[in-house]
């Protein structure tokens, strides 16, 4: 599939979406910590949130308005700085507020607002500031600033190191389509700065039954194979909204032409955002790519990949460039899988260092080769059977020890 | 139940067991790497194993003896340094050869001799530093040397800093019975020193049956109950060895009398020994104890505990002293136990932290007052049922880092 990737586009690369990042007081940093996401028109919306028990009032009331209102979303308000989770019954007010501001100072009509928190847990959030700050959005909205796309993803930001943002086009019955995107997480779960979001953009026509099923599929094939530390968030949201711009026919169903092809395109974008997260994972100096093959069910492999990449020893190890495979064997001996060890190889990028139950010929010197680099392959076939998938991790360092045990100090 | 505890006692503090342990060369260091435990009679013996799939050659070797001679044990035989784990079929021929030579050596006639190993994974044995080590150690066993229990403890070390050894005797059936303790591990399962194990003598007088029932359910409140890192090892291995020299009355299965009372005998030496492992986790500088009251079930109560306890983000707040109790509810509410986070309540020691779904009123430096000492008490109430347990991990600090990331280096 052809692809054009604009590595400097963002959410708002999408026609007919507009979108802006600033600072209102929220961060003690003074760093950017409010962003709007506004569309020109009603769109179809899709959401992907967090199975943690403990939910954000925020995710709470998103679940609420898509299971209503999926075809009559215009804006998606994020602040960052404060989870607005575990809140009590001032947390579930202070979202729906947010909502009916937005809708006003955005004059969204009878359309709605979602409102989604990422940071501190167990604070109120500071509602002065945050009115004033909606008020400031509402004015940089649609000013033409190109860079505008690229303050909403910093203005997500908490630990994360980089911005995180792209947009892709593609052709889709004979038109061109637009797909954006912005994603913010560091601790890939990390329920402090409660954590990963992403938002996405489309021109593509879809009915919100279609979104929803894209969003469902293609999420867990990125966002739900990449960890940093193995916490998961009572924050974490995944949000597509689509406008039908392009032109391109719209998609009702799983069996509509096109619902295919869309979902390629958005998996592309997905995982591209995926593994940024995990690149920037907290205090990570490698992206750590786990490729499982020879698994009995896609679920078997995914586990199997969970395990080694949520195994501290593996990630210490890849940290110090130690080709030491007996740590992966054991993850992989524990994940829960039915495996056979002496069915099992690992190979670092091209290199056996496992195979059958004993170790390869290669020389531990040979093997620390592949781990000299920003990215590390581990690729682990388990003859089992034939299903496969993919994992983004990283490496575990003093820094991730250093960013949480002194977050708070 | 009124217990002595001798905390400088040892496995061979039993009487009719002697044990020794001395350095062979396994480990380039030179250190202590060899050590045996030997019966004057065949014993009862009994053995808890770890689940990992991968299990290495000795783990297989000791279940293969334990499921026919139960009744006919005399010697168990310990090397450090070297796991014996992924070796192939040179690995299983070692551990009989092993076996063979500690039967000959210690003349145990007919009786068997257990052999298990901890250390690196994917090398094979130096079997002629071990066979020339078991001629040593057949020469200092029965010496007198009051330090031998200490040396056997000091031979089973991998990373650890501390050897860990201990020895209580309690009345049973009008007589006193001593147990011995020995353990070792660091990373609670750190596949790469593949790791835990542990090794208690008694007097006592038990069928096989009767020990093995006694110690899995022991394994279930002690052992089991620790982490370091969540990981687990191929090795990890608990052993019982009952010799009846005490003169109580034998206890042949759980109806027997005396059985209750000896489990909960064993389950105090076991609670001692797994918290000195928690206490002595890979660059530990906190023993974290976690209380889960209000459990639908037991089984719920230790996945909510090892959820909380296996998370990085949980135990890099207690090395930062930080009483981050959001990522503790957070991982409560990911463990998987369906929990209702608006009843839930944490405490640091006494002080109350989060309360049915809101944070109390006792400020940040309140709570981090507990969080000062060597010993912390995180205190989780479900209000889900009366179920309940306890276990024990530590904190993540940098020195976990750069023991498991130097490690070969």
């Amino acid at each position: 599939m052809n692809l054009e990737i604009d590595s400097s586009g963002s959410v708002d690369s999408t026609p007919g979406f507009s979108a802006a990042g600033i600072a209102c007081g929220i961060k003690a940093s003074g760093l950017p910590d409010l962003a709007a996401l506004v569309a020109d028109v009603p769109c179809a919306a899709a959401g992907v949130f967090t199975t943690n028990r403990l939910q954000a009032a925020p995710v709470r009331f998103c679940k609420d308005v898509l299971a209503g209102e999926a075809a009559n979303v215009r804006a998606v308000v994020v602040n960052s700085g404060n989870a607005n989770a575990c809140t009590g019954e001032q947390g579930e007010r202070d979202v729906r507020c947010t909502s009916e501001l937005a809708r006003e100072v955005f004059a969204l009509g009878r359309a709605k607002a979602l409102v989604i928190s990422t940071g501190i847990i167990g604070e109120q959030l500071p509602m002065e500031k945050l009115e004033s700050g909606l008020k400031e959005l509402g004015g940089l909205l649609g000013d033409g600033d190109g860079g505008s796309g690229k303050k909403f993803a910093r203005a997500i930001m908490t630990t994360d190191t980089v911005e995180k943002n792209l947009a892709l086009t593609f052709e889709l019955g004979g038109v061109t389509v637009t797909i954006g995107a912005a994603a913010k997480g560091s601790g890939m779960i990390h329920p402090n700065m409660a954590t990963m979001l992403a938002f996405f953009t489309t021109d593509a026509a879809l009915s919100p039954l279609a979104l929803a099923l894209a969003l469902r599929r293609v999420t867990g094939r990125s966002f739900n194979m990449i960890s940093v530390d193995g916490d998961q968030s009572p924050n974490d949201s995944v949000f597509l909204l689509a406008n039908g711009k392009s032109g391109a026919p719209k998609i009702e169903n799983e069996s509509s032409p096109g619902f295919e092809r869309f979902c390629e395109a958005l998996e592309r974008a997905a995982i591209l955002m995926a593994k940024k997260i995990a690149a920037d994972g907290e205090g990570a100096t490698k992206l750590v790519e786990i490729e499982v093959s020879g698994a009995a069910s896609g679920r078997d492999a995914a586990r199997v990949a969970r395990s080694v990449a949520n195994s501290p020893l593996v990630k210490t190890a890849v940290f110090g460039k130690d080709p030491n495979w007996g740590r992966i064997v054991s993850a992989v001996g524990y994940s829960g899988v039915d495996v056979d060890p002496d069915s099992v190889n690992i190979y670092f990028g091209d290199l056996p260092a496992f195979l059958a139950g004993e170790p390869a010929a290669t020389s531990a010197a040979e093997l620390a080769a592949p781990l000299e680099g920003d990215e590390v392959l581990i690729r682990i076939e388990l003859g089992m059977g034939d299903e496969h998938c993919r994992f983004w991790t990283c490496d575990m360092t003093y820094d991730y020890i250093r960013i949480n045990a002194d977050y708070h100090t």
